[in-house]
């Protein structure tokens, strides 16, 4: 599938002034190179079970559970819609991690950011809403319910809730030795946002315009945009089909993190070892400009509305990568191993990393 | 009952500064006597339905539905433990408005205010998350999930879900002329809030000083506090024993605005008069020596928690309203009746204002 396209955000042809932007509605941003990326400032959330992002609730009603879960964002891109519709993937992703492929119901969280003129708001609110709207839909859901408010920052998120029998989801807990793992998005998502802003600020981009031409960073911004766009729904309805031992979805965390945390809830003596990075073309270069402070190589780059990370047997795993490429036209990469151990995750010395897309547009990425 | 007792919060007990005020929290806060109260910036959420706060969707699985509803407030007591109930009180008592007396699932949504020092946030936050979560065990559930983020404001809120049958609900459309209205909480909850803050502050005090004594408005709010953290879950449930027509909870719009949103949405042809108004002790003097900006009894001042309204048949509403005071110790009261008309709500010329309690402490209120 060719890479999607999406004209620029103008904020002109919405009788905006062709100053705004977006990102800069973000009330956490990165002030200096020395900074940490533009992870929302998250600490984790009252959980009770096992580490999971979702919660399982048993309910009253014949064998019934109810699953839930809930997140909210910063501003990460300058397109309004795009904001909207990488919102609600983000929210509806736990519970894809979870194999849940079927969500009953969205409410939507905004908070509106005092500083925007009325102007501004009517235009932003409603395309924000829209996108969120639209990629509700696209997940076979809908959008009943949830709260506006104002504040200092703007912020979108939700609540993405599935009521279901046990076997419509995928406790994240059955990894056993010899399991492979794969990751269903490349990673870099957050990286290729800030080299986009970058552009913008000529003492950070002279930090990065050795390794990386501008065309390459609004290529890399595209491709993160729509990545973070795409919903992990095929890869739920596939955890099934190929058996998978578990998964999580990769966000604030990095892949490490996440594999970390994946590792430490399993029943089994298990560790994931992780050999190969798939990285959005030209961002690994880029982390490498920017000195060990984005940590993308070492697994710890945040991620927005990332992949699922899925460990499952490994005669299922080429079949698995081979049925998401062929309904999504996207790649899956299989990244490492299961093997006997403590419950923690490891990236090996000197990981392989895989440019995505491997060639020039028109290929798969 | 007597009017519970809770000492005031005391910043130096938990290490605090001894100027620390919960209050203060308050992003959102009054800087002149001439604007709103601290209702909090409440824009319409996106709804889909007949205009409840809460939304209905019909589930795959043998007739039942999911009703969800989600609510998010800034600091309004200085006690940060009193807040976290608060919250919880009024995230739920959307579920309670349609008759749902048992929550199967909360979150806790939670945006800890940047200015925090890390030794106010480390005695607040927990103390915030205790109140909200002894509430939710209080009304039968469990806060299982949620979100924490850093926010220029400190907010909390949630989500309440729970998945019922159909006749689990009482769908709030089904007034008939002859009705009575009923309220299950006294209004002046904000209006008690203010008061409070403005001992501290001379030129507000001194509007209100002939009206008022101190010792009057540290009781209002002490009936405020409690009457904020109360579930309206008795009166959930009672709904359902004397066959309630519909009900709503009266917050931020405040007892009108939520009338006429209930009366909006009648199936018959009928109009909300409402001829009482029960207001916390003293209130109504303060709001009338605020000149109108309030209104008070004009019912438009926001209330947050507030109580049910509720229409029920005539013949029902006087032992509804025994009952809950047998149950509960706290009075309802009967506000107004059901007549014929288009759909709206009115407050009578000179509605009667019940002081509560209407005498001194020890009795009930």
């Amino acid at each position: 599938m060719a890479q999607p396209q999406r004209r620029q955000f103008d904020p002109t042809a919405h009788g905006l002034d062709p100053d705004f932007r977006g990102l800069n509605l973000r009330g956490g941003g990165v002030d200096s190179l020395s900074e940490q990326p533009e992870v929302p400032p998250v600490t984790p959330a009252p959980h009770i079970g096992i580490g999971m992002d979702s919660c399982i609730t048993p309910l009253r009603h014949g064998g019934l559970s109810l699953v839930q879960t809930t997140d909210f964002f910063y501003p990460l891109v300058d397109d309004p819609y795009m904001m909207g519709k990488i919102a609600c993937a983000n929210v509806i992703s736990d519970l894809y991690a979870l194999g849940v492929a079927d969500c009953d119901n969205m409410l939507m969280l905004l908070a509106i950011a005092q500083k925007l003129t009325d102007k501004e708001r009517d235009v932003i609110v409603p395309l924000m809403i829209r996108g969120f709207r639209d990629l509700a839909e696209e997940a076979g859901t809908s959008v009943n319910g949830g709260q506006t408010v104002k504040n200092p920052w703007m912020t979108i998120g939700g609540v993405a809730t599935t009521v279901c029998q046990s076997n419509e989801f995928i406790m994240p807990d059955n990894a056993v030795v010899g399991d492979v793992l794969i990751v269903t998005k490349p990673l870099g998502t957050q990286l290729a946002v800030n080299a986009y802003q970058w552009m913008d600020q000529p003492d950070r981009w002279n930090r990065i315009k050795l390794v990386v031409s501008e065309d390459d960073v609004r290529k890399a911004y595209q491709r993160a945009m729509f990545s973070m766009a795409r919903l992990n729904r095929v890869a739920a309805s596939l955890m099934h089909k190929y058996e998978a031992h578990g998964a999580t979805d990769v966000t604030g965390f990095g892949i490490l993190g996440h594999a970390n945390n994946l590792a430490s809830i399993q029943k089994e003596e298990v560790a994931f070892v992780i050999h190969n990075l798939p990285i959005i073309a030209k961002m690994a270069a880029v982390s490498k400009a920017c000195g060990s402070m984005f940590g993308l190589l070492q697994g710890r780059s945040a991620e927005t509305s990332g992949g699922l990370l899925i460990a499952l047997p490994q005669e299922q795993a080429a079949a698995f990568c081979k049925d998401i490429e062929k309904q999504e036209g996207y790649q899956a990469w299989i990244i490492g191993i299961v093997e006997k151990g403590n419950r923690t995750a490891r990236i090996i010395d000197k990981p392989r990393v895989i440019e995505v897309p491997a060639k020039e547009e028109g290929e798969l990425w």
